[in-house]
C-alpha cells in the first residue's frame, strides 16, 4: 500500500489529477476524477479529494499542495491572483481550513494582469517548474491546453502573458457546430494542417470565412476526415500564432503540453523559423508542486 | 379554418416553418416546429410536415414549395447543388415522390461555388425574392443567420458568394465557452459592440486573445454581461467584415435577416461609411417561394 509523503493535485474547471509524491520528488501513485471545480459545490471539494486520495493517508498529517482552478472565486477557496510582474516560485499558498485531520491543505493563487486583461490559474506552477529545473530560464514559454498561455519569462519573473481560446474553439467547432460532419475521427493531416497554418499567418483577416470552407471542401470535392481535422487545427493553432506573433518572434520558446498537442504547436512554430523544445505539461506541474513543498518543509 | 392555395416552406438543419398562402401572396396562417432536418430520417419527414400543415389542406391537391436542408443529401430528397453563376430565380425544383394525395412537394435546389469552395441552401431563396421585388437589383447581399451569407449579385445572377459561421460561433462561445459565465442575459451594450468591431477591424489577427480579454475583464474590472455580450458580438461581427471586406467596401449593401441581427450588421458596416438597406429575411423568403409558385402555376 502506497503511502505518500504528501500530494500534489492539479484542480481544473472539468477534471482532478492527484499524486502520491515521495522522497526526491519521486511519483509512486497517481490518480484522476472528473471531479472538476466545475461541477463541485464548495462542500464538495474535500470528499471529492478524499476519495481519490484516501488510500494514500497514513496517520499523521500529509501535506496537500494544489494548483488550478480550485482556487478561484467558485472553487474550495479563494486564492486572490497575484498581479504580474512576480515570481511564480514565491507564491505563498493558502491554508483553507478542513474536516480531515489527517490533510493539510495548501492551495496557490493564480496570476492576474490589469492591461490587456488576462488572467491564469495553474499554468502559473508550470512557469514555476521550468524555472525550478532552469533557474537561468529566459524567454518565452507557450502552454497549450484548452486556454492557451503565452508567458514572458525574464529575471525569473512573469512579465507578462496573454491567453487564446484556442483549444476551447476546436472542442466546440470539432463537436459541436457543423463541421462536426467533417472532421469526425482522431486521424489529423499533418499536410492540410500546414496549408491551414500558413493559411491563418498570411491571412489572419479570412478565419471567419476560411472555416465553412472546411465544410464546402468536403461536400463539393471529397476532402478526408483527417484533412478537415488538419486544416481546422491548423488554421486555430495559426490564427492564434497571428494573435501572438510579438511573444514568438525572434524568440526561443518552451512549449510546454500534452505532447501531441505541444508537438504540433512547435511543427507550426518552426515553419516559421521559431526554435523550440518541448516538454511534458505534467512534469512541469509537478516540479512546480514541488518547489512549493521543498519551500513549506524549509518554513516548518 | 384556412385553406391554403399552396404552401411555402422554409425547411432548415434545427427548424421547420410553414405559411398558408393565399391569392396574391397573402399569407393566411404560419406555423413552426423544431422539427429540423438534422433531427429526422427520410421516412420522418412527410408526417413532420403533415402535422403542421394537415389543417390548411382541402380536399384537391395542394402545392408545398419548400427550400433549405430539406433538400441536403441527408434530407426528405437530395436536389442536388447549381454552380455559380446562375440565376437564383430561374431554378427548376425537384418533385419527390409522396404519400398523401392532398400535397405535391417541390424542392428547390442549393447553389454550389467551385472555388473558393462554398454552398448556400436556403438563402439562394432570399436573393430569388430580392429580385423578384427588385429585378434590377446588382449589388451585395448580407444574409446573416447561423451562417451568414456575402452574395454578389449581378444581371440577376449569382455571381460569387462567401460564407462566415459567425452566428453559430457566437452561440457556441456564449453558451458553451467559459465566456458563458461572463456574457449571460440578452443585454447587448452598444458601445462595447462598436468598440468590438473596431478591435476586430483594425486588428483582426488579434481575435485568438481579444476573446479570452473578455472573461478577464469581467472577472478583474467588473465588466457588465451586457458589455461583454456587446464585445463578443462585436468582434465576431468585426471579424466577419475583416473577412469580407473585398464586398463591402464602397458597395451598397442589402442585409436580410432577422430584425435584430440585420440591425448589429447595419450598425456595424455604417462605421465603415457603407450605405446599408434591411429587409426582413422571411418576407424575402417568401417572395422567393412565391415567384417558383407563380412559375409552377404558369406551366401547367
Amino acid at each position: 500500500m502506497t503511502q505518500a509523503d504528501w500530494i500534489a493535485v492539479d484542480w481544473g474547471t472539468s477534471h482532478l489529477r492527484a499524486w502520491a509524491m515521495g522522497p526526491g520528488g519521486a511519483v509512486l501513485g497517481k490518480a484522476e476524477s472528473a471531479d472538476g471545480m466545475g461541477g463541485l459545490r464548495p462542500a464538495e471539494f474535500e470528499p471529492a479529494l478524499l476519495r481519490l486520495v484516501e488510500s494514500w493517508l497514513g496517520t499523521g498529517t500529509t501535506p496537500v499542495i494544489a494548483c488550478g482552478m480550485v482556487g478561484a472565486k467558485q472553487g474550495w477557496a479563494e486564492a486572490p491572483y497575484r498581479p504580474v510582474p512576480c515570481k511564480p516560485g514565491a507564491a505563498t499558498p493558502i491554508a483553507p481550513n478542513v474536516t480531515d485531520p489527517r490533510i493539510a491543505l495548501h492551495i496557490l493563487p493564480g496570476i492576474s494582469q490589469d492591461s490587456p486583461a488576462d488572467v491564469m490559474r495553474g499554468e502559473e506552477t508550470q512557469v514555476a517548474g521550468i524555472l525550478y529545473e532552469t533557474p537561468q530560464f529566459v524567454g518565452i514559454a507557450c502552454l497549450p491546453g484548452t486556454h492557451t498561455k503565452w508567458v514572458h519569462v525574464s529575471a525569473e519573473e512573469i512579465v507578462s502573458f496573454r491567453t487564446a481560446m484556442t483549444g476551447e474553439l476546436f472542442g466546440l467547432l470539432s463537436d459541436h457546430s457543423v463541421l462536426r460532419h467533417s472532421v469526425g475521427g482522431d486521424d489529423l493531416d499533418g499536410d492540410a494542417f500546414d496549408v491551414g497554418v500558413d493559411e491563418s499567418l498570411s491571412r489572419p483577416e479570412r478565419l471567419a470565412q476560411a472555416l465553412f470552407t472546411i465544410r464546402a471542401e468536403g461536400l463539393l470535392h471529397g476532402q478526408t476526415a483527417a484533412a478537415a481535422r488538419g486544416r481546422l487545427s491548423g488554421l486555430l493553432i495559426g490564427a492564434e500564432l497571428a494573435a501572438t506573433r510579438p511573444y514568438w518572434l525572434g524568440q526561443q520558446v518552451l512549449i510546454g503540453g500534452a505532447p501531441a498537442l505541444a508537438a504540433l504547436y512547435a511543427r507550426a512554430l518552426q515553419t516559421q523559423g521559431v526554435r523550440c523544445v518541448t516538454r511534458d505539461a505534467t512534469a512541469l506541474t509537478l516540479a512546480g508542486l514541488a518547489l512549493t513543498h521543498a519551500k513549506l518543509t524549509e518554513v516548518s
